[in-house]
């Protein structure tokens, strides 16, 4: 369709990259056009830390489940969704925030993450990769020690960067039809079978038919265990979403 | 610094749109960008729902605060953080879903954002211009029944999209020295002061001198109020983090 479409419709995890650096130069680009992302009421409630002490890396690798590409790779960032900012501002103006709201917790969540993408859509079109790093929120308590994180902000996930040195294939997405619906939500469950087939060819692809592996039984194992069960007291402490 | 970055950089809030419609390829286009975003685990989380029905169209504008241009933009789109898929699935397993973890709530939050900021982006490249909609947040008990939503499924934002009938100013951003850190978390907040002084400047020169106006005004207002105090027990009911 154009350059902008395929760009982002080649986007893949990239965690295996070159030794060469990115330049501070397409670094700051790359955080100027995350931060022109749409922010709610221009509130801009994200930062980004750029990790470059080699012990932190290490640390952060180990913290996030043994991840060495969060060790590796040229550039690691942690996205921080941030209303320490809006507090700060609170004070510069004598007021009180009134904190602890579910609906600031989403603000800054949805903050982040648009000025997330637009950093990874950034960074492709620079010709680096990256890979989203949620494994921080394994133990996003000594994150936030080991970056000196005040209250009111909390590491949401890291991003790897760099010049990549793989091209995995594309995982199939859900198609179109099945996303996009008209007018009402649809409960139609009826595409399962089919994306499972679709799932079930690529994996047998890449593996040389050893594999047999569908979306649901994937999805269905994840999602019927629990889930990073410290993330609620976690939030709370850090004075996100009580209320 | 390359085609992709300009984009990225020029994105405003379009609210005033020609009547040209869009066509129904261009909106699969978009939502097929969308569906190439990182997606946690490649779990999906999010639905979208394009709403063409005019009566609905009208409610919705009503409900997200009097928002014109959610009844008349060309194409007004709700975006979904979806569990329901991750249900549908654990039933397909047989599997009963462990649900409720605020984990996963960070996880649905996170899907449909990205997804939600490729849709903008893949748009803006197509000549369109948009808004994203918070306010369906406004009442968005009224907003699941209106578009069926069932358990497991919150309107995030809704997002206005056709071809741009206005260009109006960029609000200047905080600049890169502030939002990004290198190592630790920066409490810094010596920029406020400047920042401060170039937000008054812009609404100076947009409003011939009559509007005194800054960025902590502004903010420090909104964050010393109560904010969408039904969120909590909202999304609690629906299904969204208790644990």
């Amino acid at each position: 369709m154009n350059q902008v479409i395929d760009l982002l419709k080649n986007h893949r995890s990239i965690r295996k990259f070159t030794p060469e650096s990115v330049s501070k130069e397409k670094l700051n680009t790359i955080i100027q056009a995350a931060g022109s992302a749409a922010t709610s009421n221009n509130i801009q409630a994200y930062s980004v830390i750029n990790i470059t002490d080699n012990d932190n890396r290490k640390k952060l690798a180990e913290l996030a489940g043994g991840q060495t590409w969060v060790e590796k790779s040229p550039v690691f960032l942690v996205f921080c969704a941030d209303l320490k900012r809006s507090e700060d501002v609170c004070h510069y103006e004598q007021k009180e925030m009134a904190a602890g709201y579910t609906e600031q917790f989403i603000v800054a969540t949805v903050d982040v993450t648009l000025a997330a993408e637009n950093a990874m859509v950034a960074a492709e079109s620079l010709g680096l990769g990256g890979v989203f790093i949620g494994g921080i929120r394994n133990n996003p308590e000594k994150v936030c020690q080991l970056l000196k994180m005040p209250d009111y902000v909390y590491p949401i996930f890291g991003m790897c960067l760099g010049y990549p040195d793989e091209k995995p294939e594309q995982k199939p997405r859900l198609p179109v039809e099945v996303t996009l619906m008209e007018d009402y939500y649809s409960e139609d469950t009826s595409y399962l079978g089919k994306y499972n087939e679709i799932c079930r060819d690529y994996y047998q692809n890449r593996t040389n038919n050893s594999r047999y592996d569908t979306w649901t039984s994937q999805i269905s194992a994840m999602m019927s265990s629990p889930s990073r069960t410290h993330m609620k007291d976690f939030l709370e402490k850090k004075g996100f979403g009580t209320l």
